[in-house]
């Protein structure tokens, strides 16, 4: 298994890490397919455009009004929003990979999804053939 | 790594592939796992009833709901709902193959979920044993 | 493939079912990842903290916020919240497994999300190598 290393920088922040994920399927190289998986409980993983960064401020105002804060919540951190989002976001995705190429369409990126930050965050790559 | 060509005929929509999911599965044999992966942004896979049609509708009713449209979005193209919903759904199902029978509760169906359509789609169909 | 049954007791529940995922894969040994795949249209898996039980009751009710009862489903049998929670947290999760112990974050456990209970249910587990 190998590891990412990831620095959020904000509270709710979609941190592009397909560059990373390709280059350990790179290195490793075959075929099969990638899981990439998150550690944590107030944070996830999701595929979607890298190209325009509006996508990704738009996918964090969406997730803030479906799971708005401020609620009478029990879990007293205080950050059950970001534990439901982990939930509806997920905590990993598995991309295929053929030849050491991560098999993603044209305008997929892979992000990790902070929901909690800032913090330090680890991302997890395991290779299944 | 085979594909399915998937023609979509309405702006949300969800579509039943588990015939043709399940014909790769049959014709390639063995057993493991399948990984069903839409390489699009704007569109997702999900795994639900398929024997009422109107579960389908509710599950698009309810997604809509949870998405407004005519929101101030930042991305340009007028579909970030679309966006949101593919993260929201996931790019992909992983399901368990035996003998070359995909391993599905009774009510259970594989749906393509277009989120904005119509479109000509992809799903991508990866073999992990 | 192996399965773990589970008896759920109210109408909406997380049932933590990590130690059972975790002897299945102690028991078979290896590396790799397991498929841990709900065969049910109205409830899914998750992972996120078990440390806490206040977690999983704050992420019940904001599921129920964002799928709300009560609206004009089309469906008849009156659970399409059910079904619509089922495709936003997802049928399946998959987790590494090394040495037959499985990967998880300090944090995380493994839920079974009843979301139309009280029922017998099933969770099938399927290794990947």
């Amino acid at each position: 298994m190998r590891e990412i290393q990831v620095r959020t920088r904000a509270r709710r922040e979609l941190v592009d890490i397909t560059r990373q994920v390709a280059a350990a399927a790179r290195e490793s190289g075959g075929s099969g397919a990638w899981l990439v998986f998150v550690p944590h409980t107030t944070a996830g993983v999701t595929i979607n455009e890298g190209a325009d960064p509006a996508v990704a401020d738009d996918i964090l105002t969406a997730l803030e009004a479906a799971v708005p804060e401020g609620q009478p919540w029990k879990h007293a951190e205080g950050n059950s929003p970001a534990h439901v989002l982990s939930t509806l976001v997920g905590s990993s995705v598995l991309v295929a990979v053929e030849d050491g190429e991560v098999a993603l369409g044209t305008w997929q990126s892979i992000f990790f999804c902070e929901f909690d930050g800032p913090r330090s965050r680890q991302v997890w790559l395991q290779k299944l053939e």
